[in-house]
């Protein structure tokens, strides 16, 4: 049986959770020999062999994985090229560094006949682009939609289930560690971007850069709007999407949906994430786990280096078929918006209007938009007192 | 790109359904040349090459794979033998063959160097047997739990959601294409028993033969059991479960169980199936999907025609590991017994007993008993007018 012995950059939450992991499975086959971090001689209360220094690392030859566990995206990108240049199989976390590179990695994966593989990045523990790479890979998927952020989903089961405020559910994630070092990222939609572009690469074999799509979170929702989602008997969820249509298109966002009860993401609560395939023949699939926290990552990082164990690697098989699929945003939904001014209003370029509230307190309307017209106005919107929301029809 | 040009035998539900797929996403890698079946003179509505005769495909050298999809275990064994060692690669959906010889065809696949995959088999739509191979491997999984037959689970939701009667609900199952050609094996919990061996394989490395593990069905289940369920705010699901104890040993059962609402199986419906995977670190995963129909069936054995396009074979990584599990019924469950006489319940060696009802038209009692105790009595109490379900704690 083949030996892994791995170099980690970062002792984050995931490291030290793998770190944990590995610790108690006693494995035979895998072990952390060499952890590079910025401040080695921070007390981290493990025994392990510490540095800063990434030549330690890449420069041992009984080290053959590279663990890449870091928040910094350029650094994790130095990184993870260095060691497919070097021909050693490395593991990343990094979903922004992914999100931004995965073309080019892609094809240094394959010049260097060398594996990377993330599967631990797209939904924490949920075994997602495993499943979409190997399982559905008969060109029959119709979408792929899910909860792909814990903290975010978090914050809104604390505030639609127990009446939680805003702020107070914030801090609580954060105390928690479901929170990353920077909440916006979880808040405002962007780590759930990051991860649906890393699945649609596996899903649909088609590449969209985070600026091509409309990305929107929740950090804007005020108490009118959880007032309106009551009103409906739906709950606000931030939703990713990626979905094929009629035209061989795809379409992609990151926005808060009011979601009805008989969905199945509906009661996909807390940390937890949740995605639903849907494909022409299986109907639907849910698949449901943990997507935050030290030890589900952590365990889910083991996996993909025990796959490198069986000499595992993704095949790309959507991406190298001959069916290319285009990504546009050419395509309308149903939102509700509720603003303050004339001024907010007059930016949405609304093709039909079918709602509208107007008080001295609060306005709102609800209407259809396509999403290239969102994704234009997408830097304004962030400064002005606003908030809106995919509001499907069933 | 590698061709594969199937035989395939048997054209039932499954079979057909494989069929439509195929026509529907115009493969341009996999098409079925011949198919086996009684009568080929039958007209089916499709155009193919049918045949009796089971040479015609297996002295064909341009076939290159094998579907087996007919119903009767016995012949599916002959023809999944013969595929292997004329090393064909081949497909199965046949559970009850493949509970009952896995072990000798586990063998065979590593002899003759040909893949056996039978992901199709074991929960329809739902990719548990490759995720379980390829994701939970790492020694770390505590149980899995299931709804794993539709037709049973599309009866018990009938009669809960909508006061629908036995009988019909059981006709309905069967007019819709859910119930297989022998409905005892759905309503018995036979077939979920199957599947549940098929798993415990990939998920815990250890064969256990189906006459060891005590395997009751909901088809004596009667109004006094649905209200009991009513009264405990509960619903009654069939419920296959392997868990592995604090001892190592892993228990096996297939059973009513009474679960409480906030439990994932809970909301599993009509004919899905869904599987709660539970590891240390990663808690629990649920997967959900369809597990009947001849589309999603067909769509599963897709899969894994397509994963030998990829030459794709199951590893059997915990079967293959040094920590060998052994299986036990020494472990109590609290269960509920309604029964008609004294006799009935003194079969039943509780080992203590918590609730007791006795009326003239209804006796029931709530008590715990070891498993072992369960599979002593196991044809005796098929005689009898009894009904008993798991009764869990939480």
């Amino acid at each position: 049986m083949k030996q892994i012995t791995i170099g980690m950059f970062g002792f984050g939450n995931v490291g030290h959770g793998l770190y944990d992991v590995l610790e108690k499975i006693q494995s035979k086959n895998v072990r952390i020999k060499t952890i590079c971090i910025k401040h080695p001689e921070k007390d981290r209360g493990v025994v392990a062999n510490f540095t800063n220094n990434p030549d330690d690392i890449f420069n041992d030859p009984e080290i053959n994985l590279i663990a890449e566990l870091i928040d910094n995206a350029d650094e994790a990108y130095t990184i993870v090229k260095r060691a497919l240049n070097q021909h050693i199989p490395v593991v990343s976390g990094n979903k922004k560094m992914l999100a931004h590179h995965l073309n080019e990695l892609i094809e240094l994966q394959k010049q260097t006949n060398t594996a990377l593989l993330y599967d631990a990045s797209a939904c924490g523990s949920i075994p997602v682009i495993r499943n979409l790479e190997e399982y559905y890979d008969n060109d029959l998927l119709v979408s792929v939609k899910g909860i792909l952020n814990g903290s975010s989903n978090f914050i809104l089961s604390k505030i639609f289930n127990e009446s939680m405020d805003y702020p107070k559910a914030l801090k609580l994630a954060q105390d928690l560690g479901f929170a990353e070092s920077n909440p916006t990222l979880d808040i405002d939609g962007y780590d759930s971007v990051f991860k649906l572009i890393i699945i649609t690469i596996h899903a649909f074999g088609c590449y969209v850069a985070p600026e091509d799509i409309f990305t929107y979170g929740i950090s804007s929702m005020n108490d009118y709007d959880i007032k309106f989602a009551h009103e409906k008997e739906r709950r606000i969820k931030l939703v990713a999407h990626v979905e094929k249509l009629e035209s061989g298109e795809i379409i992609m966002s990151v926005m808060p949906h009011l979601i009805s009860r008989n969905k199945y993401i509906y009661s996909v609560e807390d940390e937890f994430n949740g995605v639903v395939i849907k494909g022409q023949f299986y109907y639907k699939q849910f698949m449901f786990g943990r997507g935050a926290g030290g030890h589900p990552t952590g365990s889910a990082v083991l996996s993909d280096i025990t796959a490198c164990l069986y000499d595992y690697k993704y095949e790309y098989k959507k991406l190298n078929s001959d069916h290319k699929v285009k990504h546009t945003n050419n395509h309308d939904v149903r939102i509700y918006l509720r603003y303050s001014t004339d001024s907010d209003l007059a930016l949405f370029s609304f093709k039909e209007i079918y709602e509208r509230y107007d008080s001295r307190d609060n306005k709102y309307v609800v209407g259809l938009i396509s999403l290239a017209d969102l994704l234009r106005i997408n830097e304004e919107i962030r400064h002005r007192k606003l908030f809106l929301s995919v509001f499907p029809y069933d």
